[in-house]
This record gives C-alpha cells, sequence and structure tokens, in this order.
C-alpha cells in the first residue's frame, strides 16, 4: 500500500496510488485492443503520444500528427488497489473532473456517467475487493454537428473553447483525466466542501465570520484562525464568529496580501486546512462616471468598472492570462510560479483569467493570493453563441456552482464574468441570454459580495485594438489618445518571438524568409485572425518604418520594439485618462505554446519579451509620462510631448522635478526641468508640453528621456523613429 | 352569515362580509380613544376624510388637508363572524397585502408581522369564537431618517415611491389595507397557488403544459383546459400534458388575444378556475443591431429591445401607465375598464407598468389578456438607490416572489424590469446593486421564459424630453429627427388640462390667470420638475410662437395644439426610424388625480385629450406620414417634407397612391400625387419629398394632408403654425 496526503487542504486523507492503463478505442462498445501506459492526471494524447513515440508537439507543425485523437472514445483502466485502513475508515475513488464526458464502470457494469471539467464524483469502493477493474470511458470531443471545424464546435459545452483553435492557440483539443483521480482512504466522518464567509464593517475594523462545513458524522466541527505567525486569533465552536481589527488582504502594490490559516476539526477525527483573508472588492462608478449622458432622449450612465479594494479606489493594471500549457494537467503549480512571479514583477495587480481558457486549478489562486494579484475570473464561454438549451444549462449550472464555491474561497478573486466578448456580433448573445442570466443568479446566490459582469467588454469597456498600426494607418498612439474608454480590458501589441526561441521550434529549412503554409502559420505569424494574412507577424508594418527586413535578427529586433514602443503608448495613455479610465489589461501575459508571433508578454513557457518590459515600466506605481503623438519622426520635424506624472500609489508624492532630455545619435539637448507640486496619492499630474526640431542624427532612432523620483526611479525612456527624409539611410546602432 | 364568492379564481370560496372600525392612535400602544367606520380594502385617509368631513382631495388645495396623516399609527379592528361552516371547511382571515407595515392582533395578543403590499398572509381563526377582536395595527408611512421630504424617503422600502411627490403626483402616502382583506370560509382541503406554465415549440404548434397546483390534502388535483366556447380541448390527471395547435394570444393589432380556460378541481371538493394562454415573447436584435459599434477599442453592441411575439417582429406602441388614483384600493375593475380601453383604441399594444407606481391589481391583467394588450412590468423602484441591505432585500425577495408568481399566470406578460431609470445620476444604481441582481434571480427562477431589463433606459433606449421645446430652443420635430434610439421608452409633450377640466378643479379666484402658488402649482401647472418653474404648463413656451396668452380658453387649445403636434411628430418619427427604433411609449398615459398641465394623453379619471387623439392617429397600424422639420413657418418660407408610408401591419399593403395638399386659409395646393409599390408586411416605404413656399393667408395656421388607403382610413393630416412677419397679425378662426 503506497499513501500520501491526498490535498494539502485534507492533510489527514491519504491518496493510494494505482497505475492507469489507457486504450484507444472505434466505438464506445468496442473491445480494446491495446493498452498503452496513462499517467493521470493527464491527457489521452500526451499517453499516446509517449506510447507511440509522437513527435514533439511545439516544434514545427508536428502538432498536426495529433489530429484525429480528439475523435476516438478512450478507456482507462486501473484496479481498486490494497489499502490498509483503520476502523471506520472509507476507501473512494474521488475524481475532481473530467475533460469531457465520461462514463465510469466498476466491475464491468456501469457506475455513473459524467459531463465536465470542473465538478467532481466519487465512488464508494470500500466494498470492492482489491483488484477490481474501475473503468472510465472519455467520450470523444464534443462537437456541435453542423458546426465548421473551429470554435463554434464547442458553443453548446462547458468545455474550454481556445482548444477548437484561436488566433494563437493551434486546433489541439485535449481529452481525459485532467485532474486528480484517485483513490484515498479518510474518515467515515469527515469534512467535505467548507465554506469561509464573512462580512466586513463599513470600516473595515471587524469580520463577522461563517465556517460552513459539510461534514458526514454527527460531531459539530470547530474552528480556528491562525495568523502568519500560526497563532491562533480566534476560535469557535459554533458557525459564526467575530474578528476584530482583522489585517486586511491587499494588493502588492497597495499593501499586504495578509493571509490567515483557516483550521476547522471535527471530533471524530478529520481536519481541514486552507489559507483564507480578507478584503472587499466592488465595481464602483469613476469620478465622472454620471456625468454622462447628458441631453434628451437620455439613456443610462455606463456601468461601473472602476475596482475599489477596501475602501481605496485603484488603478486595475494587469494583463489576460490564458492557458499556460495545451494541456490543461501540464499547468501544474512549477509550471505557474514563474508566471505569476512575473506577473507580479511587471507591476500588476490583476489578471483576467479569459473564458476561452481553463478555470484554473487551485494552485493558480493559491499562488495569487499569496503574491497580492487580484483575479477576474469568467466562466468557460467565450466568442460564441451559447444556447438557452435546457441540457447545456444543465451542465453549466453544476460547474459554474462548483466554480463559484472553490474560487470564491479565495481572498484574489476580484470579479466573476460570464465569459468573453459575448455581447459581440461575433458571440451572438445578448443580456436576455439564460446562461448569462444563470451565471448571474448562481454568483448572486453563492457569493453575492463578489461584483458580476456578464461579459467583457460592457459599455464604456473596449477591446482591441490588437495591431500596433492599423489598416488606415493609425497608430495605437492615436488610437488610444482619441478613445475614452472606462477600461481598456484587453489590447495588444503584437511582435515576433526573440530570434533564438524561433529558431527552436521552426525548423532550419523554414526560419527565413518567414512564409505563409510553412511552421510560421501554424505557429500563428500568418493568418491567425480574420483571414488578415499579415497577423500576427506584420512583416509590412516593419517594413512600413524601416523598409525590407533583411534577416531574423532584423525581423526580431525591429518587432520588438514596436511592441515595447506600442506597450509602453497604451499602458501609459490609460493611465493618463484616471480617474475616467481605471483598468488597462493586455491581450495577453502568457501563451499555450510557442508561438513565432503574438501579442503576449512572456513566451512560453516563462520567457519575457520585450513587451512585458515595456509594460512592466509603464505600470511602476509612480512613474513620469510622455504623452506622444506617433511613432515615427523626421529629421527637422518638430517634435512635441505632454509630460505628466502618474501616481497610483498610496502615497502622496512630494513636489520634485522632471528632467526632459532629448536624445539622438550623439547628441543630447535638455528640453526642460519640471519643478511638479506634491500629488496627491492615487492622481496624476498633467505638466508642461516640451517641442523640439529634431536633429540630423542620421541614425534612424531618438531617444526621449524624462528624469525623475528617488534615484531615476520614476524616469521614463521614450525611443522613437527618426526617418532621414529623403533618403532613408541605414540605420545606425 | 353573509357569504359571497371569495374570490373568481376560488369560486367555492365564501368571503364573510365584516364590518370595521379604524382609530388614530398617537403610538402605537395607545389606547383608542375614537372609532370610526372604516372600508376594506381602502386607505386610513379615506376613513378618515368621510369620518372628519375632510374636504374633497382633488380639488383646489385640499390635499394638504390630508398631510400629517401619513405619519400616525393606525389600528384597524374587526371581530371574528359567526359563520356557518361544513364539516372540515375552515375560517380564515385572508389578507393580500398591507400598505405598508402592520401588526396582527387576535383577542390581544400578537400573532403575525407583515411588510408589503404585494404578498398577503392568513390567520386560522376556525378555533375562535365568533367576537373575538381581530385588529391590525399599521405602522406610520416608511420613511428613511434624514432624508427629504421627496421620494427618497422610500428608497429602502417596496412601498411605491410616487406618493412621496413627484411631478404630476402630489405628496399623499396611502396606507392601511388596500387590498383585499376579509374572512373567508373554505374546505378544509383546498387549492392554492395554482401555477400554469408551458413551453412553445419552436413552430407553435404544440404546448407542453405542466400544471403545479400547491394543494392542502391526500388527493392529486386534476385539471383540463376550456376553449372559448367552453369545450375542453385536454384533460389531466397528472401535471403535464401537451396540447396540440394550440390557439395563440396575439396583440389584438397583430391577431386575437386568444385565451382558454383553465379549471382545476380537488377531488376533495375544491376547483380553482383562470384564464389562460399561449404565447412567445423574446426581446432580440433590431436587424441592424450588430452592426454597431465598429472600430477599436470595440465596446459591446446595444442589448436587445426589439418585442418579438409569437416569432413576429412586432413594432411596440404604448404608453406608461401610472397609478389610475391616488388611492391603490380605488383602482378597482370599473375604473380600469374605459381607462384599458382607450388604450387599446389608441392602437397601442404595449404598456410600460412604471416602477414608481404599484404593481395594479389582477383586474388591470385580466382586462389586458382580453384586450390583447402586453404589459411590461416593473418591480416598486424609481429614481431612488435602493440599498445592498439585507433587511430591505429580504422585503423585497418576499415581494417580488409573490408578484412574479401571480403575474406570470397572465399571458399578457411582455417584459420584466427592475424599476424605472436607476442607472442614471439622480437614482445612482448599477447593474452591481443587490437588489437588481436578486430580481434578476427571481425572474429567472421564477419566469424565465420571459425577459428581464434590469431597468430602463439601457444603453440604446432613450427617456425624454418633457418638453415641446426645450431651453434651447430645440423643438421634438428637431430632437427626434436627429435621435438614434432603439427605443423611445419615455417621451412627453406637455399640455394644458382642457378648460372645462380646469374650471372642476381649480377655485374661480385662482383660475385666471395661472400663477404659481395657487392650485395651479399644486396641480403640477408650475415647477413640477427640476425647479423649471415653467413645468408643465409652459405659458412661455406657448408665449414664443403665439404671443401673449389672453384667456384660459387660448390657453387650454394652444397648449392642446402643441401637444398634439408634438406627439404626432414623436411616435411618427419613431417608427420612421424602424427596425432600428422598435418601440415608442409616451410618458404618461393616464394620471393619479387631476392635474392643470402634464404630458398624459388622459385626464383623470378617463378623459382622452387632443395628445391622445394625435397618438391614437399616429399609432394606426398603417398611415402615409410626413418628416416635418419644424413647427412654426413663415409666410413666403419654403416647406419642405418627407412623405413615407408606415406599415406595422402584418399585411402587405398593395400598391397605391398617396395624394399630398398643402391648404392655408381658403388656398389649398395639390403637391404631389405619390404612386407607391406594394409594401411588405412590418416594413415603411420612403417616398418623395414636397416643396411649397407657404401663401399669405394671414390665419396663422396651415395644414399639410396626406390622403391614402381604403376610404381614406391611412390619411394624415399635419396642422402647423403659419406666421405673418413683419408684422404678427391676429391668428384666423
Amino acid at each position: 500500500m503506497k499513501g500520501a496526503p491526498a490535498n494539502a487542504r485534507h492533510p489527514l486523507w491519504r491518496r493510494v496510488a494505482t497505475d492507469w492503463q489507457l486504450a484507444r478505442l472505434d466505438r464506445p462498445d468496442a473491445e480494446p485492443s491495446e493498452w498503452v501506459a496513462a499517467t493521470v492526471p493527464g491527457a489521452v494524447q500526451l499517453d499516446w503520444a509517449r506510447a507511440r513515440g509522437l513527435p514533439e508537439i511545439g516544434f514545427g507543425q508536428n502538432v498536426r500528427a495529433y489530429d484525429g485523437l480528439e475523435d476516438s472514445h478512450w478507456l482507462y483502466r486501473t484496479r481498486v488497489p490494497e489499502a490498509r485502513r483503520a476502523r471506520g475508515e472509507r476507501l473512494v475513488f474521488a475524481c475532481e473532473g473530467v475533460d469531457y464526458a465520461c462514463e465510469v464502470r466498476l466491475a464491468g457494469r456501469s457506475v455513473l456517467r459524467h459531463k465536465g471539467l470542473f465538478s467532481g464524483f466519487e465512488v464508494d469502493v470500500s466494498d470492492c475487493p482489491a483488484g477490481t477493474e474501475l473503468d472510465i470511458l472519455v467520450f470523444p470531443a464534443p462537437k456541435r454537428p453542423g458546426a465548421a471545424d473551429d470554435r463554434t464546435q464547442a458553443d453548446h459545452v462547458c468545455k474550454p473553447a481556445v482548444s477548437y483553435g484561436w488566433d494563437w492557440h493551434p486546433r489541439l483539443i485535449p481529452l481525459g483525466l485532467w485532474a486528480g483521480a484517485a483513490f484515498v482512504v479518510r474518515p467515515e466522518a469527515h469534512l467535505r466542501h467548507v465554506d469561509f464567509a464573512y462580512a466586513l464593517s463599513a470600516d473595515f475594523t471587524r469580520a463577522d465570520i461563517t465556517v460552513t462545513a459539510e461534514a458526514t458524522g454527527a460531531a459539530q466541527p470547530t474552528w480556528r484562525l491562525l495568523d502568519a505567525d500560526s497563532r491562533p486569533v480566534l476560535e469557535s465552536a459554533s458557525a459564526r464568529a467575530t474578528l476584530s481589527h482583522p489585517r486586511l488582504w491587499w494588493t502588492h502594490d497597495h499593501g499586504e496580501p495578509a493571509l490567515y490559516t483557516l483550521e476547522v476539526t471535527l471530533a471524530e477525527g478529520d481536519v481541514f486546512r486552507s489559507k483564507v483573508g480578507f478584503k472587499r472588492v466592488r465595481l464602483v462608478m469613476a469620478e465622472d462616471g454620471w456625468a454622462l449622458p447628458q441631453g434628451f432622449p437620455t439613456s443610462r450612465s455606463h456601468p461601473p468598472i472602476t475596482v475599489e479594494l477596501n475602501g481605496r479606489v485603484i488603478f486595475a493594471k494587469g494583463s489576460n492570462w490564458v492557458s499556460a500549457d495545451l494541456f490543461p494537467a501540464r499547468v501544474t503549480p512549477e509550471v505557474l510560479r514563474p508566471l505569476l512571479r512575473l506577473a507580479k514583477e511587471a507591476n500588476f495587480n490583476l489578471l483576467r483569467c479569459w473564458g476561452g481558457a481553463i478555470v484554473n486549478p487551485e494552485s493558480f489562486f493559491d499562488q495569487c493570493d499569496e503574491l497580492g494579484l487580484l483575479v477576474w475570473q469568467e466562466f468557460p464561454l467565450a466568442c460564441n453563441n451559447y444556447p438557452d438549451d435546457p441540457g447545456y444549462l444543465r451542465v453549466l449550472d453544476q460547474e459554474s456552482r462548483s466554480i463559484i464555491r472553490r474560487v470564491r474561497q479565495h481572498p484574489c478573486l476580484a470579479l466573476w464574468c460570464g465569459g468573453n466578448e459575448l455581447f459581440n456580433s461575433w458571440s451572438g448573445m445578448t443580456d436576455q441570454s439564460l446562461a448569462l442570466r444563470l451565471l448571474n443568479r448562481n454568483c448572486y446566490d453563492l457569493d453575492p459580495g463578489t461584483p458580476f459582469l456578464p461579459t467583457a467588454p460592457v459599455e464604456g469597456m473596449g477591446h482591441g485594438d490588437y495591431r500596433f498600426r492599423d489598416d488606415k494607418g493609425r497608430e495605437v498612439f492615436e488610437i488610444f489618445q482619441r478613445a475614452r474608454n472606462t477600461a481598456y480590458s484587453e489590447f495588444g501589441c503584437p511582435g515576433p518571438a526573440p530570434a533564438d526561441c524561433l529558431r527552436a521550434f521552426i525548423p532550419e529549412s523554414e526560419l527565413w524568409p518567414p512564409r505563409e503554409g510553412t511552421s510560421w502559420q501554424t505557429h500563428h505569424a500568418f493568418r491567425a485572425w480574420d483571414a488578415d494574412v499579415q497577423s500576427h507577424l506584420y512583416v509590412r508594418n516593419q517594413e512600413h518604418y524601416f523598409g525590407p527586413v533583411r534577416d531574423l535578427e532584423t525581423l526580431a529586433a525591429q518587432g520588438s520594439w514596436l511592441q515595447a514602443a506600442g506597450y509602453q503608448a497604451i499602458f501609459e495613455e490609460a493611465r493618463r485618462q484616471k480617474p475616467h479610465c481605471s483598468m488597462a489589461l493586455n491581450w495577453c501575459f502568457n501563451e499555450a505554446w510557442p508561438t513565432a508571433a503574438g501579442n503576449a508578454l512572456v513566451h512560453w513557457p516563462a520567457r519575457p519579451n520585450a513587451g512585458y518590459l515595456a509594460a512592466q515600466a509603464a505600470c511602476r506605481p509612480v512613474l513620469a509620462s510622455a504623452r506622444i503623438s506617433k511613432f515615427q519622426w523626421s529629421e527637422g520635424e518638430t517634435f512635441t510631448a505632454e509630460i505628466w506624472l502618474l501616481n497610483d500609489s498610496p502615497a502622496e508624492i512630494p513636489s520634485g522635478e522632471v528632467e526632459v532630455t532629448l536624445s539622438a545619435g550623439v547628441a543630447a539637448e535638455r528640453l526642460l526641468q519640471w519643478a511638479y507640486p506634491a500629488v496627491a496619492a492615487g492622481r496624476n499630474l498633467q505638466g508642461p508640453s516640451v517641442q523640439a526640431v529634431l536633429p540630423k542624427a542620421g541614425c534612424g532612432s531618438f531617444e526621449l528621456l524624462l528624469r525623475a523620483g528617488p534615484g531615476g526611479s520614476w524616469s521614463s525612456a521614450y525611443r522613437l523613429s527618426l526617418r532621414q527624409d529623403p533618403p532613408p539611410g541605414a540605420a545606425c546602432a
């Protein structure tokens, strides 16, 4: 007998490992002809690839070797283990979710059917002899009949739509036992779902706590709360108790993400432990939110999107989080750790977990709790018209309840959202869609204290652009300076992967020049969205500024420059629009596999790029910032910029100076010394404008440098293109 | 013993009448010093006025004589009657709701407390000796401490806000037993709430019916459905059954409002009867609804507001329904009948029951069922910021569940709406407000097949203007021709009451000229809203067009002209904007008491005005229509108009002709003979424009006449102002 804690939250439960086998079936009732070794949690594709020696999925066009696996039935088999049990202990098979639908058989007899990744099931096998076969028949990937081979095939299921193919994700639909699925020994009387709820007093000095433990057995559980030093601060034998002066959970940029440990004990022997925290998040109207609309006929004011944390309005800075791997089972704590650390180090305080992807495993939320990162959590609906169909609504009800009950325990949870871009033409859902009314209902019933959005964007919020320069030649500089959104919850600036990354997954023969129909396209450099052949590499855009691209290194360097300049411009412009705007989340943070070009800040698996560094600088709590109208300038042209001081921090900035310098090649000119007054906490200050005639430097670029802050820590630099006109010369080093 | 059917739906239950007395108390525990006779249903103010000889409330400034009554405690008293009962029958005191909070005492002992107009309670008094005192202590009108003497006092209760004072409703807060409250004899085993639910097949040829009867007693109820000729068409002993080819319920302008009778029988003796009907209403996107927004950053498309009835898109025409009396108890079937007949005869197909008022009694919905009028039903929230407070939410939950369960039985129900203008600055609620999330939840749980709006307006919809001509001199002609709303769910054109009406409630001494601080102001002719001294009489507007107003008859005649011209312009313009726009509901239909000036189409109690006639003509299913840019023209000026044919009917219009004539004084000129092609069902056709130099007629007005349709039934006439310039002459007859 092997035994290990089954679960960090249930330290007394013991997992009993067993071996798993997997067979691919033509039909659900086919006799398995060949077994391969299976890893659980995992995916049928991973097991099959290992057994059959399929090539590494991330390289070249290998992903296509996995085609077809999604359409088979797959039979998992294990056997009830020998398990030494104390008196009264039970042996159960506990599964936390299946991707996507399955039938469970015990000794060949069907015992249950299940659909859904995010809710689990159990089978008590205490009375089964060791060695009894436990089979899980996984059904083929669900596909709506008649739908094209794209996300619309998933428009009636709670399976993440992204795996049906997206502009940054290949068509690869994982199947199988993706989450925990194992035999567990536990006391007959034990603690199941423990719900930690609280109401903070208006002045945050009191937390009225309710601990509801679903327990089998007669005894009432008792519970206590331990502080960060493991000292008990509260003990109670009843469900309710009050904690005075709770330490509040803050995002890392506004305070400490204070956590406590909740420990629930059942007299009959079981114990449950979990980190908990205290915070209040609301979505409130921006300061000017009620001013519009004016005049008759008058409509409504835009809905609130300004995040208020523990009574303080904060500017939400962050990114869109997507599946960190093609296979959800591979999204382990170890995979998440460097990514989430990068998110925090980017000065981000909020991650939008996008509805096209999975709802992340517990470790994601645990780490966000610890790091002080807020999480905007969407349900698994994205860019589809999910129907008012009772069968779909039944599974959505089950899955959403399970998700809410689990995630609401985490202090990092900022808001619920129905899903991605559901109220846009390409989806076609509306406020009347029953799926969204159901989600609103379930969130209200199970977590009324957390804000709920039916989708993003709602009115006032903006998504896009996803290009540095659009079809009409408008750059993100102009686009965002003209925009007046309450939140920029998606915007992207594409760039190519670093050259050494590209060499690692694009075969040598295809590497130069980038061409359609090669691994470049498989990895999203061409025709990634809306059949725009340029997306996401946009070589033509680079050539518009810099002339013909000669080699891979130049491609990567120029692309990175544009991506970084674009992200810097957008993040800072969104902040300059505070308080009307209160949120900037770029599309997207991470990747599910190596892309050749795209909008992510971090290349798969966890390598930050130039866009990341730009976002990181633009999201510092305090910085000097320049509003610049465009990227490319000409020698002899008069350059102008507005100088600002941006303060998202909870502290007043004392008066000081910003020094503005423009340098091109060897020339450097001090344009301004701005002596600014004290700036209140959470406030921006618009300063003077600077002008300068751009020198004939002949080096292709110039830099505006704003020196400010203690030790220069609020300084900002803007590297822009400087054109010799006519004729364009060679770029200097 | 007196006995009568207690309720049309429960023909076997017998009401036993008793006498009621009422006492006014200084304190809740005071001994009553004086009893007056009380009428139940009624209001404490009505009983008190009768006993004390208070003057008629609608005349002059008499309403102020009722001040202060709202702040007393009121004790109702009756006695348990002698009631002959068959074996097993019970005697209960049944109350359908209380305005607003009460304590019930039996023989001096408190037996329950209740809050709310829209949910009831019962006390079984079968075992009480006849003569036992039953007291109902009604508490003073709820007022939030610290709030001003206006609607904000009601921002934490489910009591209609209108009675706290509105621009067309005096401050008069009714209290007491406003709904049914009587002793009832009924079988011990009896039918309580009966729920009739159905799902129509996509092709409307099948209704899968579920009848859920809450019954005391062991026997299973049986039920049958009778058609309009009382022939049984379906009988069932189980909850579910299917009706083939149900006759659908349509609005009167699109078909027949077909009704069936549901009869539920309990073997032990009780029976329940109710009219039911079959229809499907959805809110769908307008044809062009997905086209916007375009470009990045992109927000969402406006929410759907186009009414689709039984699969057919219809243009919703109608009005806002308000309390038909200051005292809800006086809103009887007899009061409603002429009003609702007028609504139907106005060619309206939808009434918005505004959230500031009561939710109407059953007879309102019964009559709408029969007349083929759709009902947009709001919950009792209006223009306030109703809090996330648990106490308020508890009552709202109770009241809304009761309202939904009752009203959803009516085929006339078109949609639920949280309340009026809650997402505007003067209210301050948002999508995150728990009250609205709770209402969404309850509507989803109890009536998912009916659309739900959190409030009106939502995005795209417009409210206002409420003036013929605004501060900047823009007229409704210009305002609405420039507007691009998806629905005009409120707009008003004010006018004075007819002269003989004014004479009936304004004392002779105050009649002329209208002045602030007199009965004119009490009846809303001055300072009715936003402290605009002109509202709602707008004498200055009349004088802008017509010069000084000399007498009451001229005031009324000119005011009516403007009101009619304005309503004609707005209703027709909204229809010309179809299909982008799909709804036009003016503010408002009726009145709660006589107003001296206002936007209503029907003066209290049931007298249609010139605005009514204009709306009636503008809402005909088919008409010829002219888009005209302004109201006042000058002699010698070139007049222009666009000619249209508007078809909201479900039938194609065959080709035909529109003859356009302009007449002024004795001169008449035929401007156009437009031969139009066939026009598809539900479609408009834009025709040619006409031009004409306006003659020097010297008569102050001219008329554009469009002759069209069988027997001229689609003809329209536009009477406009014609100015002699210079100098203005006397108007001709």
